[in-house]
């Protein structure tokens, strides 16, 4: 009978891997879906005058990160040969760059929908003002260098990365991708400047966006994504796996649910008025929070970190808008960036194994706290270097008339709503 | 081999085990995205003053859904403990309140994602006049007990419900999701009043909805679902249970064609006009229809139950509309509520074991009447009598200001689409 | 050990089919949302008072489309008797003919979706202008007859189709789908006209789509359904399959990103402006081009095949608006049309196994090219008979007062944005 079940084993071997590679694409077809959503939430939250060019920043965020991704970045991230004790990586000749090797596909394919949702998040911190071909520069760094090298700290499947082997927990990307996102969005909008009209007097103007039916289809066309985004970070499907993946979905969902009604409520009192871009972006901040911990902590977890990003990422909006007058017109930097921060460092509370909460002592915390830190460091400090030099040499910002008439017209020769008459007009 | 052939069965076991989770896992989240089409179709549907409002409710439907059904309605619905011979159910204290039970994670994550819908569809036939914090308030009961009660009629995993017992069919929910959704949207239209301007001298007025597009989108966006809702209703994937899920998918779609085409034909000859929402609602109609049916007809049922819900959605609106004079802004009660308690009778005629043209006899047709009238009279008297208590305490109706100027701007201090200029203006 | 290998084997062989069934299921649901994606890019690239009617003609292409394809379609096109040499199939009468085999079910629901997808190509094509009974009768005969047996001629699961036999390779349909909705979109735009005020002293004028949101939105969503209709047409999913689908997926991605990326700077080059309509359609050239070739080219030859279609799209659009003088308002007869030709062509150039750069000769290219040919003259052919014959009895345009005041109104008795005030009010 030993003999049986042995030869069991292996002949089931390749229905293990068939399920995880199906999960895998499937999950990757979900996180695909969500360059859409953050296309909606972004045209939706900002003026109709540059919905073309948000469009078209975040169609070629995913073409050209799709071909650097394959080109060299997944060299970058999963190669064999670490560069610099291990803080960079580079690939062996036959392996990794121009991938050629059909089996790491489903791996290639999810990474490259991860990878494109980095540059994404930067879209929105810089719109309105931005320069086409400097934006386009920025995405093929992004997805070419500074996403794959943050992957390559955490994620390469051998685990000697240098933030597993310090027991770092970010299952699907809090940090990996989000804060990473949210770091570069900050210096991003910092060094573009505000948009005209945005601080009068030094007060911040409400500049409002213009359909608010996008930004939620948007919301609802992430949320629904992100079921791939974490759940598909199981990397597996299968026994275990799936009951894990299973846990990683609710705890997503619930952590999205409670951070739209604390943001809702919050706002509610404090305004006296049901805010809905505050509710969605609530919803948001409960998905980029959970992203870390989604796999490590029990609902209870789930909904006290929902809980607490729902929160954060309203004052966190109000602080950068008002207080610190960076001009974020969607709030990428709150979303992605402070709750990708909180949500990673919260997980050394509240993670059922090894969390404060759970009797796990404050060494997770502190792992937690410099590996995010790490990686807002890398991703800002690149950013800026890359910006100061495109800064002195194309050029960030557009003139102040194409501002003005609208980047859609002058960058694009073209409108996105040609029919439509605005109170401008 | 005797011992072989066993051993094989158990090995293979879990990998059923691993199918079914699977597929559990992506039709629910099909089913989530349905909630991005109820927005788009309610939106759509109606003025734009209240698109933001409109959203909301929709939101949290979903996120107050997802919370209140983890901590209780899933106790509720799966609850071991029958109280008052079995019409209600409550969970001893180990499972089911504030399930942590990773194993039930899929049925928790499918079922979740029901409830939103359940509660959703009230939204659109209070729109435009209805208290905000009133529907929140609504929302929540539907989705904490009103709709996990109707589940423990049918739903239970033991099979020892009250109308699986009767021999009760309705395998996606005509009845416990829709016509539950459509009772408790009837009561609440008429307890609300019809909106300012809806009926002149006693006449019904037509207030258009304000985006087609939108409209359109969003019932791609449900009929898509839906294959999640009635194919995922088979609970397994393999073997039978994949032809099983199959046909249903057969099924649905063609009911969904049938009723599509049949309300563009019918109001076609009758207004002389391809009537673009009537025809959207005819497609709705056949997949409320056939939701009961799906998975005990065949095709010529299902084409059957599709081409008589086509047609009562058009005569069911009109009648609400025009005789009973509730204004129901985008047809829910007619699409949810006729078409559910009609399909799910329909199977009693149509179902190929057991239905009366089958040869079955009219004990099926019985069953599935007082069934179907049960659930809608669960949801209409229970709406009423919380309504009611809501009616004389925080009150059902914007003040008249509110409701001319829009719920956009009173409830949530903002419009929809701020640039736009509206006839209105 | 080896009747337990092969007790093995056998034991398996039911679950290999589960997989196979559970991939075709889930990527029929993606093809399923193209129907979406089309609606929106032909609604945001047309005028607004048109925007209800191509919604009609969408959704009435798949209405139609499944219940003619249960009908009769899928008997046509898989059906046990060859006819006339091969070139049309019937079904021996206990299969075939408004199918009730479940166990054909799955591949039954990805044919119907790609049918579906083949009609609605000629939507946009004609939008503007054409009746709508008029159009609903050619959307019949080409789910009825024209796509069946074009599917016939490659796809029957017994491989005697005589493009089979002859070698052709169309993996997911470049010729079957694309070029076959292209030919009947060149055919029925250059029979329908051009609108009113397209050529004025024999100039083209732009007449601008009035939602480029829509459009990118659409082309998201097309993008997406596309890993569904080309990975999906792998037909089975585990071991190789899987392997074999995973680069069909990649390469589609990379095309698509390519496509996009050179109609960018191609036209940033040309006009000086980065363009966002071109740059969405290089991305949809991309897709069309590579369906064909994306099984048995590498990611080299996927990026040359998008390399090439997004050039291709941008000089077949202009010549055929200013040269030819045809009037396709979404420049469906070039992505579809024309990159469906070229990249059913280019297989024969980069297939790595046959292909005259890979050292297989002329003959591969020899056959796509024939074979191509004869879909788009079949296509063609068929439409030109069709709308002669309806030229002569119900006649193919609207009148003129109908057309400039919009299709929605005359056709539809509404306006798909009755809030909206318009340029031209």
């Amino acid at each position: 009978m030993e003999v049986q079940q042995d030869a069991l084993a292996k002949a089931l071997e390749p229905i293990n891997g068939d399920f995880d590679s199906l999960w895998i694409t499937l999950a990757a077809v979900l996180v695909f879906f969500m360059q859409a959503g953050f296309t909606l939430v972004e045209v939706g939250f900002t003026r109709s005058k540059n919905s073309g060019n948000i469009i078209m920043k975040n169609v070629m965020d995913l073409c050209v990160g799709s071909i650097m991704f394959w080109a060299v970045g997944y060299a970058f991230m999963y190669g064999d040969t670490p560069i610099l004790g291990g803080f960079f990586r580079s690939s062996s000749a036959d392996q990794g760059y121009f991938l050629f090797s059909a089996d790491d596909y489903w791996n290639l394919f999810f990474q490259t929908v991860f990878c494109a949702t980095a540059a994404t998040i930067v879209s929105g911190a810089v719109a309105g003002r931005t320069k086409f071909s400097t934006y386009l520069i920025l995405s093929a760094v992004l997805t070419t260098f500074i996403y794959p090298f943050s992957g390559s700290w955490y994620w390469p499947f051998d685990d000697d990365a240098w933030l597993n082997v310090a027991g770092f927990i970010d299952f699907a990307g809090s940090s990996v991708v989000h804060a990473v996102g949210g770091g570069a969005a900050l210096v991003a909008a910092i060094m573009v400047g505000p948009r005209i009209g945005k601080y009068v007097d030094g007060k911040a103007q409400v500049i409002p966006g213009h359909n608010m039916t996008y930004g939620a289809l948007g919301v609802f066309i992430l949320w629904l994504g992100w079921f791939g985004f974490n759940g598909g970070s199981q990397l597996a499907w299968g026994g275990d796996d799936s009951v894990s993946a299973a846990k990683v979905i609710i705890n997503t969902n619930l952590a999205a649910a409670i951070g739209a009604v604390v943001a809702l409520f919050f706002t509610w009192i404090r305004y006296g008025k049901a805010d809905i871009s505050m509710t969605l972006n609530g919803a948001l901040a409960g998905l980029v929070g959970i992203t870390a911990g989604c796999g490590a902590v029990d609902p209870i977890g789930a909904l006290a970190i929902g809980f607490i990003c729902g929160i954060a990422v309203v004052i966190s909006i109000e602080l950068i808008d008002k207080v610190f007058k960076i001009d974020d017109p969607v709030g990428a930097i709150s979303v992605h960036g402070t709750c990708g921060f909180l949500g990673t460092v919260l997980v050394g509370l509240f993670a059922t194994d090894g969390g404060l909460f759970y009797g796990g002592g404050a060494k997770q915390l502190w792992v937690q706290t410099y590996g995010s830190l790490a990686y807002i460091a890398w991703a800002a400090g690149t950013t800026f270097i890359l910006l100061l030099i495109l800064k002195y040499t194309i050029g960030l910002r557009v003139t102040e008339q194409e501002e003005v008439e609208g980047l859609d017209f002058h960058e694009h020769g073209t409108v996105c709503y040609p029919e439509h008459i605005t109170k401008e007009d």
